[in-house]
């Protein structure tokens, strides 16, 4: 087994409902939501929307993040769901905003980023930084 | 060939120099540097310093994103760099940060994201939204 620091979901998101993809506070709010479905501590986050369409933005949770792009006009959206540690799941993430966005149809690739072998380091290795109290 | 909205560098920087990645300033500076280099508009961004140690941070630039969180208790950097359109190349943002971080080993894997025939739009279509002037 490739024990890793992260997983790392690149979803393909067609014909999604366009007007939800258009407006910024919803795919924040959407975005949001789902960091929050996945068990992961929101650390911050940046929304923007493009003129006259369009919606990019990133929420950085407990070491890794989520990021969206959104394409209203062709239905599409590219999403990333990056999570760390074992506690937390980035395919409720994706369950959840597959619903949110309506999108018929998905695709995704799994990534392990941050192999514990290939970074070099032993498999109880910490995924988080300990606090030092 | 598959004309695509965007291409997407998955990237794992080994081996970095340990001391630059856990300060969020120069990590930010160098990430947004690496944005500027690949011809991209910068947005927006947020950047974060973990305790005792870690950055995590994204830069969103025009449709699309660089990401990165360090582990420099680890000497290793988790880095994904999205880029759209033809006149903007991810690889020169790799090539600025393999520099900036030090990094002796670097894995990468590149991907296409939102691609034409896969939304289902014609190879004319535009990566960017058309300003209505």
């Amino acid at each position: 087994m490739n024990k890793s620091l992260g997983r790392h979901l690149i979803a393909e998101f067609y014909n999604c409902d366009k007007e939800i993809l258009d407006i910024v506070e919803d795919v924040e709010y959407h975005m949001k939501k789902a960091a929050i479905t996945t068990g992961a501590t929101i650390v911050t986050s940046t929304f923007h929307r493009f003129l006259p369409h369009g919606v990019s933005g990133a929420v950085i949770v407990s070491e890794s993040h989520l990021a969206i792009h959104t394409w209203p006009e062709y239905g599409y959206a590219s999403i990333d769901l990056f999570t760390c540690g074992d506690e937390v799941d980035p395919w409720l993430a994706f369950d959840y905003l597959k619903n949110a966005f309506k999108s018929i149809r998905t695709e995704v690739k799994e990534h392990k980023r941050g192999i514990y072998k290939d970074i070099g380091i032993p498999e109880n290795s910490s995924h988080k930084t300990e606090v030092v109290k």
